[in-house]
């Protein structure tokens, strides 16, 4: 069993929420999985963790990436869905502004080229997609699903404006879109523990395998 | 109950390993604890993630290690022992490289100087001190303790070496250093998969907290 994760950074501000990129890999492992892990090849803005502004300096969306793959990372362009068993976009602002212009268009957002392809060819194979935090605004935008986003009422709203149907949701558990086979949880959209990350993408992980023999 | 994390970066080759200081994290988490963390005020040569080669430029240990911390981090040089319940090190080649001069020194080795003081100051109250990885040698180095780094013989030779007493270990438990309280397990100095990382990281952090009312 093989997920594809799809990074956009390395740290919630600008990248990948760390925490729940760590907490898929961590919840495809416990069922025996393994990652392999893709990301844009784009500049990002990059954002001091510790100011929380800009530094005025630009980055690699791949190369920082990286960081969270331990090296072993390939460009999005190069993913192939018949490859894989699922497709699972961890959250982090990163998904909102790497990967889409969420973070500045709202429901207008354009998706990155490669990411839409991502998304389609793993659908059109009826393969599961997976979503946390921010980033089901992505599936929303791309296939119309169902998704969640916490209790978030203005991203809710962009995601009904852009086709998509947004369900209000706590931890703990994948608001599932069987149709689509899409499955999201709201990890950092809501005041969260650590371990409260762990336990929602391990729910999105599972109700991705749900039905696998 | 409050756990102090070091880190030394975000990143592996670097900076902290990412997933043994997730691990950590949601290590004590899942006992209902909480994590602060801390970070040596110095700069460090970047490593490239993707061609795992320096880049040529240099950043901030501090400002990097706040991405694991979401912007919540506090320079190393005011941890407070006595306002905390142990100290926990994750590995990744900035331990070895930002924390003190392993990784260039080997056995001879010097060890930054809030990095001493904090291990000195959470010893000298009997409060215990957790590390993954190749992060033990700092305690094998500053407190002469019995630690694991897996099945490293050439690390393993080092740390008896600096006066330290070194015990060979597999994933899943920690080596316990009772006199001491010094408790350490192996994560990616062996074959690893993220379950194992967290299953580590929970032996250390339980082995830690045993015994507590």
């Amino acid at each position: 069993m093989r997920i594809a994760i799809v990074l956009s950074g390395c740290g919630v501000f600008d990248g990948s929420e760390i925490h729940e990129a760590v907490a898929c890999m961590l919840a495809v492992a416990r069922r025996g999985g393994e990652c392999r892990f893709f990301a844009p090849d784009v500049e990002f803005e990059t954002i001091d963790h510790l100011t929380k502004r800009p530094d005025g300096t630009r980055r690699s969306v791949l190369v920082e990436a990286a960081r969270l793959a331990r090296g072993e990372i390939l460009p999005l362009a190069e993913y192939r869905a018949e490859e894989h068993d699922g497709l699972l976009f961890p959250g982090g602002f990163g998904a909102a502004k790497n990967l889409c212009t969420f973070a500045t268009d709202g429901a207008a957002m354009r998706v990155l080229t490669e990411v839409e392809r991502a998304i389609r060819d793993t659908h059109r194979l009826g393969k599961p997609i997976g979503a946390l935090c921010i980033a089901p605004v992505l599936l929303a935008k791309v296939l119309g699903a169902k998704v969640t986003v916490g209790h978030d009422v203005e991203t809710a709203a962009a995601i009904e404006k852009m086709g998509g149907k947004h369900e209000p949701s706590d931890h703990g558990r994948a608001v599932s879109d069987e149709r689509n086979r899409v499955f999201t949880a709201p990890c950092y959209m809501l005041p969260s523990t650590v371990a409260q990350i762990a336990d929602d993408a391990q729910a999105v992980v599972d109700a991705m395998l749900a039905g696998r023999a």
